[in-house]
């Protein structure tokens, strides 16, 4: 099965370049209920496991002792977009855990957010760790290490005792054996997980529905939802996709952007799981994807979808701010025969 | 035919995205020589035709009665940086015409290159038209609007006698009834032409080997093509593939890139033009498709191909500076039955 068009650019009367990729819906037992492209595609689950790399941080008591808020909880699964709110949430998991900023070592960037970073460059400073949108998954894995008693110097290494807890989370979310899931180093510099699409899918399934998972895991993921619904700025920020996502749908579903194309959603209503990968790994093809994946799962009424234009189907404007195309979905998802 | 693989995106032990496109190599009668995906997709050229949008500019005797330096000619086919030195050759083009920068309608962005997107912050000035790194095509047209003795203040619309002449040019160059162009609008605000892969291809054939065209046109190419391969810093800027490709051959190929995965190449020596299609328009597939290209022709020579490696298979690094991947192509140019 190979990878099938997803998004149309379009510009004029041309159809000017396309995008192709796989998506994965499965229940929360791995049954595959509609696909598009090759749903056992593996690829790396990049900053969408962050959800799953949470868990080990709550279900290792970590988040109770610590007090760790709604917010805390949810920044420490965000790419956030560097704003002051993102920086606040982080700066306090850290004093809580007696650590500083200079424990990160996700290393730096200019913040997401165009006016966070603007107002930097005004104040003539210079971008921090804090800044960088991973900053609060590597403070809950400071986190993790302090309240385990290991170093937290050599938290990036595949073989730290939180890395170990990382992968041992995800390969059971997924329902894979550890041996079974490629190794890479993310932007930050931390391991990221290759899944199969099916399989990112079935964690975020499990991650819903969580009645076959022990009672401290089911209530750790429970926790990370619930802080997420509540306190959605935290995931991502100002008119970011996967904040928006939740306030429009008031919570009824939330979703978490990877890098290189990778969505990961979880739908507690139909205890079901989403992952798209958008094949060449253009960012500019998954909002189209998830939203239009979501509409034809009627899991968006019209209003929703209509809320959700801008990411739906987003214009293409030239530099005089002239409307010359747009971006649009262009698939139908296929039920699977077993459905 | 479909689009075919023609770059993988690795991240340690996996192929992380995938890039897929299209080739085509023709010589100067239009006769396909090698090929890969779909030779005969139509997409738009983009700033690739910026070569072909000059002959009327020189043809005219635009160029000659203005006398323009080999500096601004090349600039006038440029995706230019927006460095002081492309800036100060735009600005000669418009005094020699008679025009100042207030005439450009390409819309504002900040300088490609980053120390002069650096250098203009630290001034606190604002990017203006000039840096628009369509500048130089732009001040190219309104000379030739000048020297035409007609309207300078609607040169972006295809019913301009400019435009028409632009039109008209690519579609002889292209061997196409102008009719079978589709149109758009580009990026910076004038029309795009929409061609075959192998057209394009054909148009940078011919003008590369131009013994078929009228002695006006064909002294056209060969001063556009002098002009460039005199100042390759011209067509692009510090760093930059197009500008890299002409210093490193010594000016045996001249290329140029265009927005959404385009690009068209002259090839004097044999007589041919090489046209590129990324189908999702990364630019990151780009320029390693189009290095390994010339490779497997033998165009470039082993020394050649390691001047270029930071194209031809960039590292992939992360915010530590580290390297966790890399780019590198993924295809065999197939040989045409004819050839």
């Amino acid at each position: 099965m190979d990878a099938e068009t997803i998004v149309h650019v379009i510009r004029g009367s041309l159809i000017e370049s396309r995008h192709r990729g796989h998506i994965a819906v499965v229940d929360h037992q791995g049954r595959l209920m509609h696909s598009l492209g090759n749903p056992e595609i593996v690829t790396f689950a990049r900053s969408s496991a962050k959800l799953l790399q949470a868990i080990p941080v709550v279900e290792s008591g970590a988040a109770d002792f610590y007090q760790f808020s709604d917010e805390e909880t949810a920044v420490i699964c965000a790419s956030h977009s560097g704003e002051p709110a993102h920086l606040n949430a982080v700066l306090s998991i850290l004093a809580k855990t007696g650590l500083g900023p200079e424990y990160l070592q996700c290393g730096v960037h200019p913040p997401f957010d165009s006016a966070a970073s603007r107002a930097l460059a005004e104040r003539r400073e210079e971008p921090s760790s804090l800044h960088n949108n991973c900053s609060g998954k590597h403070s809950g894995m400071l986190a993790l290490a302090k309240f385990m008693g290991v170093p937290t110097d050599r938290y990036l290494s595949i073989e730290h005792p939180v890395q170990k807890r990382m992968l041992s989370a995800v390969a059971e979310m997924a329902d894979l054996p550890e041996s079974q899931i490629p190794l890479g180093t993310d932007g930050c510099g931390v391991p990221v997980f290759g899944l199969p699409v099916s399989r990112l899918a079935l964690a975020f399934a499990r991650l819903s529905k969580n009645d076959g998972l022990s009672k401290q895991r089911s209530e750790a993921c429970n926790r990370i939802l619930r802080s997420i619904r509540r306190k959605p700025f935290y995931l991502a920020g100002t008119n970011r996709f996967d904040t928006r996502l939740i306030e429009v749908t008031g919570g009824r579903i939330i979703g978490k952007m990877g890098a290189e194309g990778v969505f990961a959603l979880a739908i507690p209503e139909r205890g079901w799981g989403i992952a798209v990968k958008v094949e060449d790994g253009a960012k500019r093809a998954l909002y189209p994807t998830v939203t239009e994946t979501l509409r034809q799962l009627h899991l968006l009424n019209d209003e929703e979808t209509a809320a959700l234009q801008p990411f739906h189907t987003p214009a293409h404007s030239n530099w005089q701010g002239q409307n010359v195309g747009r971006i649009e979905p262009a698939f139908t998802l296929k039920s699977s025969a077993a459905n």
